[in-house]
Order: C-alpha cells, then sequence, then structure tokens
C-alpha cells in the first residue's frame, strides 16, 4: 500500500467539524459541507486524506484540484444565496485538520465587514431550510462537474 | 498591447493597504507586504494585476504561482517568528482589491483561537523593529528563490 493510499483509506473527518457542519458533496479532493449556520451562506470543504494540517501539506496536483473545487463551491454559494464578496480562509485555530472556508458575504450581514469566525453563536438552520439548502448546493456542484 | 500587459501596466497598490503594511519584496507575481502590526507576523501577497477581486480572477497559472509564493512567505515567516499555526486568508470586504494574508499564528497570542482580522488595534512596530523583520524575511525570501 502506498503512502498516499494509507493516507485516503484512513481519512476521518474530525467530530468537531462533523458537529457543525451537515454533508453536501463529495468532490474528487474535498469531503464539502454547509456550515449549519443560517446567518451565513458558508461551507467549508475538507480534503480526504489523513494527517493534513497546512495548506502548504497538499502536493502539487492536489493544490490545482482544491482551487477547483473551491471555485465550484463558491460558484454553488454565490448561486444559492447573495454574494457581494467571498471570503475564503483556512485558519485551524481550533481544529487542526485542514479544512478551507468558503463564505458568500453579503454588504451588511451580522459580521460586515468583520470576519465570520468567532462572531456570536451559530444559529443552526431549521431542518427543512438546511436540507433545501444542501440540495441546491448539490445540484449546482453536480451541474458544475458535467460543464 | 494584450490585455495581460495592461493589467501590469496598470496595476498600483490599493492605498490602505499602502498604509498598513511595509514593502518586503516583490515576487514574480506579488508584491510581499509586512503588516505593520507588532503584535502579529503576518504578510499580505497582492498579485501585481490591476482590476483583481477574488482568488478565482487569476488564471490558471497564476493560481499555481500564487500557492507557491504564499508557501515561501509562510516559510520565511516561521524563520523568523514563532509559529504554531498558519492562517491564510483572503477576505476583501473593506478593500476589494485582491490580497492574500498569511500570519504565524501562536497558541496564546493576543487574538488566539479567534482570526487576527478586526482585532483591537494594530500596533505600529517600533522602527528599528520593523525594518530588522522586514530584512529578516527579504533575506529568507531570496534565500528561499535561490533553491
Amino acid at each position: 500500500m502506498t503512502p498516499r493510499a494509507v493516507g485516503v483509506a484512513s481519512f476521518r473527518l474530525d467530530e468537531r467539524l462533523a458537529a457543525d457542519t451537515l454533508p453536501v458533496a463529495r468532490l474528487p479532493l474535498c469531503e464539502t459541507r454547509l456550515m449549519d449556520d443560517a446567518r451565513f451562506a458558508w461551507m467549508i470543504l475538507v480534503p480526504r486524506r489523513a494527517g493534513l494540517v497546512e495548506l502548504f501539506d497538499l502536493r502539487a496536483t492536489e493544490r490545482v484540484q482544491l482551487f477547483e473545487e473551491l471555485e465550484r463551491a463558491a460558484d454553488a454559494l454565490c448561486a444559492v444565496a447573495p454574494c457581494d464578496k467571498l471570503n475564503i480562509g483556512a485558519l485551524g485555530n481550533s481544529v487542526r485538520q485542514l479544512h478551507v472556508h468558503v463564505i458568500a458575504r453579503t454588504v451588511g450581514d451580522v459580521a460586515w465587514p468583520g470576519p465570520v469566525w468567532g462572531h456570536g453563536t451559530r444559529q443552526p438552520y431549521p431542518p427543512a431550510a438546511a436540507q433545501a439548502r444542501c440540495t441546491a448546493l448539490q445540484a449546482r456542484l453536480h451541474a458544475a462537474r458535467e460543464r
């Protein structure tokens, strides 16, 4: 088994990330998840390789792939929610497993112009709204895949 | 003149970015600047192409180059300052000109584990300290270039 195969085989989504998010779609490199916070149109992308912490832990081909998947996620978010400015970030101060945030910000949203991270308290979606948003995002991500 | 040549020719660093930062080095794609805030080891990279707002405005080759330059900046920061976790972010809520933040965070820094953006008030370096940090970063960035 190659080191790469080991990495993929042993990948497991961090429990805190799992608890705060809802599954949207599996892209070639990343799990895409909706942040369960109705205040913002906010996804995270988590590369499915064990042991990654920093963006620079990704290999060259994975970096290109991540960029492409971030763009797909951003396009999907901006198709289902208003967006004046994208915020893209890899922080990992609280959860070290590499994950990248993609947020569609709007002028005047509750954290504007500050960052969303650490702003107030997460407000989970009503269940039907969460499902509707995930379904809409899935449709957009799949449409992008088939372009 | 090609559109690309026009973009490079008319690039001008946003005045607010210029006011908050100090010049470090010119890399092939980006201007690298030190955030003039002694609380954090914090650089910004600004691609020298006019009119860029989102990361996804970059062409494929520029995306690869940006990733490489971000890694060089991160390596340089972590060589001259302690670093427990990198924070990488492209926000642009206040200044729309595309710029990417690279911050070497330490457990227990004044904003930890929250983001640096919007945290308290920027504390400019004493002039000699700013110059020393810029010089140290330049040396590291140039060393990386010659590898």
